[in-house]
């Protein structure tokens, strides 16, 4: 049976194997992870050990050499295990390719390296207090500084924030005319300026080390920025969107997936004592149930169309891009409500792992592009508006 | 772009030619068929003509050898043109399918040479005024006649039953045990005992030909089997049901991207005197769009996966099937109702062609197995009980 | 058992003696209205006759002096059998209220006499082409013509168009600095300039009479006027918003009614020749129809006491008037479209009367405020915002 | 403004006052509660020293002698502030009430005179392990044991297990027909056989003092039955069933007034630094504040007029409890739903108490009878099925 994402053999042995393997220790942690809301160290520390962490890094610098197809079944495997270290990885696959592709950063081969080694994590560092979830909108600003740069932020969602080894972080260029006229730039672990400035306490992925982060008269070099200046927005919007969409579409049908199976064996096991019956015997709760499946298998299959137009992009591949994510993120949220009704008791009073993939699947719905976002963006596109009006 | 259905180069022409021709008919004829409650005889007689009769049946017979995906996009094309044409061509499409299977049926060749020619239409009359939606327990019996058969029936729901020239009827074996053990047979017009026993006026498909057909004292040669005796079961369900999937749930994308065109297109062009402001400048209205778009386009996404899957059938091959006519039902009913609520007094007032469509999407949901069987089967799949308990 | 709507011995003596007598008229030729698109005239003459369309003309005038409990209930009883006479009839009390409450119209009492007396019929003409649903906001203007007007306008959409004695219409005042500068006048049956300029073919409430008017070079007499010049816009939102929201919200319960009464007499009595069990005996089913109930009866509840908070005017009585009619309007759309899907086929083949239902619920939808403007106003004021900003 | 419970100036002057102060005590621990899964001993202290635990207690026996409609304005009021505060309180409430009509209980005055002194708090142990949520069918059974009875039972879920000085509990009769067959009797604090047989922790209301209680070898003294032998089932739903169906949904909605409250503060005061624009000024979230108000006040109407149909009572008021509880229970999972939809990453992360109300209103769903129960209890009564066929 073809995978619905397409991968090739080798994207179906790492599946069997080594995912497999860091899947089983990210299981076995996960409700202590969410339970303290502590880092999922043993599972990101696995993903490293197993070359994981150079997924989608090109072969030539030690990577695995896989595509989006791949980084979307990876991301969902670990999803069905614990959402955080999901999060994680999808964060460090999504930034590590803006620095693939970058032309301008120093030492960049070395970097990929490290990457594919799995000795250096990173993440994204977009959002701002003060756009909020506008992430195309830096209001931070790159002061010119000689030959380099200066910049002051209030950045206010970091995930992996304390323990990634860099993160790719976005300000207007130097007198820019308006918040896309952008770049991006590399925020190296123990630079100077670099604050972890508030504690974070989320509903769900409570182990993605989020936290508010603040850039105070930090030094960017030239070679730290990983794209010419003024071009960051098409950086942010055609690399970082692309795989960040296909990377938490994915994830979300990790925490789908986890629901169905949960609630299929509930409903297959768990009967009555006065009546000798089982769940499953309530035609209301297999609809739930067939509801559930359903919607995670149509989520799916736009992920797995829209993985394959990547691979031969045509015009209407970035609307797939963006339908995929906003399908994924509602389906999470649905198919994990509709888990808790299906369960109930024993849902709701954590017998079943199924509150905590509940909570977690709410954390897609508030990362920009959020839900409305992408409704306004598709429906922009499909009535000739301007994206950025 | 790769079509969404997985068609040949073949299956991409005929799209551009034969069909597009078709349609441009069944455009023309659509209100009024609709208003009538007519036959689409011109887009009916077109079909004929351009061989799209014969589209699934092999090459051998003079037909053009395609398989579900290309049945599925020539299905989909005519629904976006006219509901009812694109229903009496599913119909004739499945009902051509068990016959091309047939190994009891006298003649077959011969039929299936006259349906490659277009010169014969044909199609299903499974459902009885006794077991109402059950279509897979018929009550009515093949009494034993000598070598042959008589029966009698009171079929609820013949669709293009006027003007058919043959239709696949459903009957129990003789000294059947249960309403499983049936058998297929062919009913040719103008036999001796069959009687359009009603007028049909639904509130949508209104063009579709549908009504009541009484069978009386029908002799039934044994050259009339389709199935062996007490194999009609299997027949309908792994032969009839896949197709009769198949066709029914691109037919509702059909409806569904009538629906998305026309609401994009008045978003795009109505507007306010006073203000100078256009309906697509409303945040609330592109919104609603965008759903439109991203539920139609799932809901393809999967279909296009199920007819992969058919194509090399592994074991959720049939539970896709379900879910994709599901789906697909589902869609049409909520894209086209989101539809009339985004074009208001203009879709509610016949001035765009929405209420027409919005009443034809309701068909789908009526006609067995409807979304409420399946979405019990898939449930009964799910947790492990068998599918007719 | 009080009414829901808080009606008096009076009001409940009307409804169990008149309004059953109207009912049963309206239910005896209701589908032949709907088939037709004719006009309700047997029902119209008998509300007539019942003195039922001077049900909240004052006593001294002849009328009935009943308030808008009575109007609520007559309403929705009436729905329940007749669509299309029902909104004729909300359509003709709510124009009378604001001519009940002129200061500046000759003849008013004579006017208020003759409709007590089922000799006039009245009805409003707001929406324009230009403004479309916008019906605060006309964009015809009355031109000074010595002591009195002249005006032109393109009327959208005119209920009971060809059959009204009179017509509430709306302009912008001489000179006026916005749309929202306006005046009320009345239009009488043959004035010269009145047309109907279209025809009109809907959905549903088919037998409403509703018609495009162009109104060109009309003499508009300075006694015609029904408010002071610039005072349209309070009249529009404070007199006769709540009536028309009162009104439509009870036709829309009737609709409701009418939808529940039939499907629980459908899934009873209706059944399975091959089992011998009912559609009752699908817990789906009944679920379905449990929602049905629900719906309806949240909505009625919400409409009484907003109809008791206007017998005592607080702050929230207007928020609560816009809340009841958004309420409605999306009860009629849910409730009969859940009915469609409870009754399947017998719906759909109009061997029930809820395809009618069906389609009439969605012509709330499209009247203007609509759900959309409703939600828009609602969420204003709650985040305190001007609601015409 | 009359307040929608119908509520007395007796009962309006106890929520300016006494509950006033309740809730300013409940709402500062209300955080604390939640973060440690504690008992919400300041406010339950509160509600005793206020004389609130003799809310519905006659004033004969030193109670205040209020009715359902004062029940449910506090327990309203209270939920906007704690939710497991109000949970605490809406169970002993309604235990409380078979005390007091109970024909057979030893010391009914004085346990009713404790209970108004603010110095016994009492509650609900109805759901066992083997009947899971069909709390009104006990397993368990009440055997004979001279004039006196004992019994053995594994409740699954009682609230205020620990702190409570009584349960309200349920048994079979001896020599029961049918679980439907069964007696209430009371379990005092501290008897022999009572033991906390687990923890417990819940997605919400984690104040809330819930775990499983094993009887073993419990005596139940004749005097101690609060009901007779094989009148369990009537006092299940005749009387606790109606107050406690009253309770939780008024609970229900306070938990949507305070989301409400809080949605419409944020939207209204956060904004965006890069455009100057707050969250109102997109039409969509004011729509989606506008549902979740209107969602708010149609469950209020409804409860409003099933409180004043108890003090009525007609045929139809049993049905409007089941709807009631119904209609309040989806509210509250919607309204927080939308709520946390609406603000995003700041009800996420916990900047708003939002999330937390989210988690409280799911705990609804999971008591008994939930909304599956009453979806088919009210769809039974509407085709003329018994209730519990």
């Amino acid at each position: 049976m073809a995978h619905v994402y397409g991968i090739d053999a080798a994207g179906t042995a790492l599946l069997s194997d080594a995912v497999a393997r860091v899947k089983a220790i990210a299981e076995r942690h996960a409700a202590d992870v969410d339970a303290k809301g502590r880092f999922p160290e043993e599972a990101v520390g696995a993903l490293a050990k197993e070359g994981l962490l150079g997924l989608c890094v090109p072969k030539e610098m030690g990577g695995l050499g896989q595509g989006p197809g791949a980084f979307a079944a990876v991301g969902e495997e670990l999803a069905t295990a614990c959402g955080s270290t999901a999060m994680v990885y999808v964060m460090h696959v999504t930034a590590a390719q803006p620095i693939a592709v970058s032309t301008t950063l120093a030492g960049k081969d070395a970097l990929l390296r490290a990457i594919a080694a799995g000795t250096h994590l990173t993440t994204l560092a977009f959002s701002e207090k003060g756009s909020r979830s506008h992430f195309w909108a830096p209001v931070s600003m790159l002061a010119t500084d000689g030959a380099n740069f200066t910049t002051d932020a209030a950045k206010s969602w970091v995930t992996t924030a304390a323990h990634a080894d860099s993160y790719v972080s976005s300000a207007q260029a130097p007198k820019a005319g308006s918040p896309l006229e952008s770049a991006l730039y590399l925020v190296r672990k123990g630079a100077k300026g670099v604050r972890i400035s508030g504690p974070w306490a989320g509903l769900g992925l409570r182990g993605n080390d989020s936290a508010p982060v603040a850039l105070e008269g930090l030094h960017v070099a030239k070679g730290d920025l990983l794209t010419e200046l003024g071009k960051g927005a098409p950086a942010m919007l055609e690399v970082v969107l692309p795989w960040f969409s296909i990377g938490t579409a994915a994830m979300a049908h990790g925490l789908c997936r986890a629901a169905v199976a949960a609630t299929a064996r509930h409903l297959s096991e768990a009967g009555f004592e006065h009546t000798g019956g089982k769940l499953r015997d309530f035609p209301g709760l297999r609809a739930r149930l067939a509801e559930m499946n359903v919607r995670t298998e149509l989520s799916r299959s736009l992920l797995g169309r829209t993985i394959a137009s990547m691979g031969a992009p045509a015009e209407d591949t970035p609307l797939l891009v963006l339908q995929a994510r906003l399908a994924a993120l509602e389906a999470a949220v649905d198919v994990t409500d509709l888990a808790m009704k299906a369960c109930g008791g024993a849902a709701f009073s954590k017998h079943l792992p199924l509150e905590r993939v509940f909570r977690d699947a709410r954390a897609g719905w508030v990362m920009a592009p959020t839900v409305d976002h992408l409704h306004d963006f598709v429906g922009k596109a499909l009535t000739g508006l301007p994206l950025f009006g």
